[in-house]
């Protein structure tokens, strides 16, 4: 190996603007990030997802089939209903509880620059207090160089 | 110190197989997460675990008494029960939810070559459609070089 | 650039002390975690945050209404009572469901030295078996030098 030849890649952030249309609405965004990771470079490391927002998160599920988004929203709202008794007065409380029971990031590994998603996975926004533009912010970490 | 006595780590991956008995079970992968750190070599880093499922998870919690793996069990079941009206029409949609509110990936630390659990912790992958066998990647990412 | 002006910051680890008031309380913690990173010296990277605890998780959420932790807590409480049957025999069943449920780590973009938290996001350790003093381990990882 020549040193000329040798390619290092950086680290990449960027941000993905997303629009939602309902108040609780999972928002399938795994294209617009392998779009990211293709572009930015990296062959090997990781893609690490984070949503800036307190009324929204970040998951990974099957994307075959948008029933199984619904359901999850669904259940989401059975278990976190829009009115419990909550003290926070704007009327989203529900969202809040949301967020935690969700999270806010993920991370997935990168392989020949490209995201190592199960078969069936897909990268959802999850959208609890909605309609929004929201944003999220993508940081792609090449494999540390030995 | 001399350059030739210098060790720098790479990142290493692999992918450990689970075979699951039940539909939903925490079987706790520990010992096989921590035998390939160490066979890693890396001293100090960051252990990234992923499963590239939708109807399962990883959780880290108690390993010593069983009880508590069964009680998140009956737990999760209670919360999304296996029928609830769902749109998905495979009947698993409350797996599919339960990997939502549990997660598919998690990050320990690594140090002196050895996975930063705390005294009581454990890793379990957590099977919410079984029985199957299941995947789990580890993405070994060293300390980057000073 | 000469070579003598080359700052290159290492991965830092440190751990904070946490002392929670209650059984089931989100303390916020970013001060501390935002001061650590800033005197970690690591200009752009990754925060990764863990606590070692089987009872305790981390969420990031909103900290400027004190009445969302409590909505969170409060809902916690109602999906994990602390009476349910659970099997596991100290009393604590539901602060191990609660604590798969929000999960032990959570890890954050660092740029220009500074926490990449949104503009109404807080972190809190999440205690649900307290009072007691917690830890938080955090990894303070720069971006790999290129």
């Amino acid at each position: 190996m020549s040193l000329s030849n040798r390619k290092v890649a950086k680290t990449v952030q960027c941000t993905l603007l997303v629009k939602t249309a309902r108040r609780t609405q999972l928002v399938d965004i795994t294209r617009e990030v392998a779009r990211a990771v293709g572009e930015s470079g990296v062959q090997d490391g990781l893609c690490h997802l984070f949503v800036p927002h307190t009324t929204a998160g970040l998951t990974i599920n099957e994307g075959d089939d948008p029933a199984v988004a619904l359901d999850i929203e669904t259940t989401l709202d059975r278990l976190a209903p829009r009115e419990a008794g909550y003290r926070h007065a704007e009327g989203n409380a529900d969202a809040h509880v949301k967020s935690t029971l969700v999270g806010v990031s993920q991370t997935v590994g990168i392989e020949g620059g490209r995201l190592q998603l199960g078969r069936w996975q897909a990268i959802f926004l999850c959208e609890f207090d909605g309609p929004r533009q929201r944003e999220v912010r993508l940081r792609i970490v090449p494999d540390p160089p030995t």
